[in-house]
């Protein structure tokens, strides 16, 4: 049976969380139930986007993902699934799947209407998942609509003459690490072999790993090596451009994002030449 | 196979958890295990209770729902089974079931007596859990006795004159939402289409809404309504009501509690006139 | 089929989790998965290797146990997958295995070395841990090599006389209980029924208990007991000797690492007479 995801801004000590297993299980006695995050910033539907954009792709096809962020139904907003690159995606029409894949990927977008009016949105994405998850039609859900609501993301930019990259930081990790929207992809395809330097205030980086120990020279002995607070680029397993410190840790020696003084919406250079 | 729940204090990093989950595993390879929270505070029952109150009727019936709060066998307190609304519970007779429902609710209370004598409550339960779900009988598991231990619960309270309702904030959620003991049934029931007035510290509320968007007037532009940052009561989608900020977030703009300073036991009074 | 365990410093925020129990079911539809803990301090080997050591035992034997701390293949660290105990446990050989068990105690180690180099960590535990849980050779995942890399622990130390036991605070947890890595087995065999004084900084318990209630005198009237807050040694569910104050919470009425002000590596004496 397809597996039933979860992404929420719920918390991990309310109920609300198993409110919703409790309701799937009430109607799939056998459903497969994963969390991806339900730590997602309250509302924050960039955040959540980014969490699930990199995250559902690794499941089965298939797989129904449900997004409890900014959930309710209201005049300007409906509860809706879409279906996209094999996915099923439930949730509010509040934007966070523009986020995810452009809006137009989107094969099939149902405006969720049953027959009950008054279920909360917890219900209401119980039964559409249940129901996709038994082999049911999307179009029994509801009407289909014209499409997903588009929000502005922060996108990176290339100049006129192409040799200057401005993008953003998207995230910042459990490490600290700080994610920006700048994919290995587009990189590689504007690079065309150039040399580069990367710069963010006033720290700049002209090498990109593609491992955190790429950065280490292992063949000196680990007492020379200029190893543990290292700080480095990197295109992290999910395919971003990524600057991290080695080793780090927050709560004790620090991370990129305090001690490089990042945070979420800072501006990161790539300088071509 | 029944699902079994887990409710604790144990939080998420330490082994406890796990501890539970494989002794489990260990004696029924196909259990279904769900998280309902471990992030209770340490010996809150009043917390534990709420948390469980409200997610465990969304389980199908049949479920065993283990509580590892205060969970010691003392010689004031026993390890207890007992059967409610199709549902079973398992832990320590600390008084939280009372916090659940009636004390005199519970049809069958069971002191669990298990041969091995020195077995810690995690084994405890374990194996009480795995027995109930394998479809064994409670009998087999202890005796009888006479039902749970109440403990005193924050209940709202109804004047003389049937005018005044004095209620108490019982939990505080993930969004600042600040929660009461005076549930939509209750309140409607002495309400008799009454108007009423609620007061907490020196903010009033005249209306209740049933979802958070209710109170958002959509017919006007967004950039003339008064949105983010809204004071609302509402009744919440578990029944209770509560007093919020609409899309709040502890971490940036604020919630109720914060913003109205309120915690837990403080006096909300709803007056009709 | 086997159970597969996760133990990691990826935090519950991130996507990293989803990214590797996506990996997961992609392979094995009806794989069971198990967060052990997601909250390991980054980098931290020690903290999981406690948390690890005390969990995995607790699952039925042919369990598959993921390690994701510290978890980058290096010239200097492999990825491996050992055999102990009848368990599995599959991560990069950075000591921490060492720390579950004594090196020697492996009877199987395999370098894992998969067709595609260009795996990342996730990728390549995934496809070890879904090949051993399809019942797939060991052999078959890489080449076998001498045996796991070992670290130094902090080890409890006996001096000549044997009436001098000099152990270590190795773990604090969510009640703030101080655990240190002096076992109930090992203090036994030393004890020999003689009396003894455990001291920390300048606190004394001449007492072990097996229960938190244990240190509560039942006898006589509740409030005239010397209950919360009171401070006691034990050796917890897991055999280890912790120090505790009653009905803690670190939030609130403090635990023994706030009340007595003990650390991480902090030494423990006891003293037999």
């Amino acid at each position: 049976m397809a597996i039933i995801t979860l992404t929420s801004d719920f918390g991990l000590k309310d109920p609300y969380v198993a409110v919703l297993k409790g309701g799937i299980y009430s109607e799939l006695e056998n459903a497969t139930i994963v969390d991806i995050s339900h730590l997602v910033s309250p509302f924050n539907i960039h955040e959540g986007a980014y969490i699930l954009k990199t995250s559902y792709k690794k499941f089965p096809k298939g797989s129904i993902h449900i997004i409890g962020i900014d959930d309710e139904q209201t005049p300007e907003q409906k509860h809706i699934v879409a279906a996209y690159d094999g996915h099923y995606f439930i949730g509010a029409d509040n934007g966070i799947l523009s986020l995810i894949a452009p809006a137009e990927n989107f094969e099939q977008v149902i405006a969720i209407s049953l027959p009950d009016k008054d279920l909360c949105a917890t219900d209401v994405f119980v039964k559409a998942a249940c129901h996709i998850a038994r082999g049911g039609r999307l179009e029994l859900l509801g009407r289909q609509v014209g499409g997903v609501k588009e929000v502005k993301d922060l996108t990176p930019i290339l100049n006129a003459k192409e040799d200057l990259i401005t993008g953003n930081v998207i995230y910042i990790d459990n490490y600290g690490n700080v994610i920006t929207n700048i994919t290995k992809n587009w990189f590689d395809l504007i690079r065309k072999g150039r040399n580069f330097e990367i710069s963010v205030r006033n720290y700049k980086f002209s090498k990109i790993y593609n491992r955190y120990s790429e950065s280490i020279n292992f063949t000196i002995p680990k007492e020379t090596r200029d190893e543990d607070g290292k700080r480095l680029a990197l295109f992290n397993e999910l395919g971003y451009l990524e600057l991290a410190i080695y080793k780090s840790n927050l709560q004790t020696v620090g991370g990129a994002s305090s001690l490089l003084g990042l945070r979420y919406r800072d501006t990161v250079f790539i300088n071509f030449k």
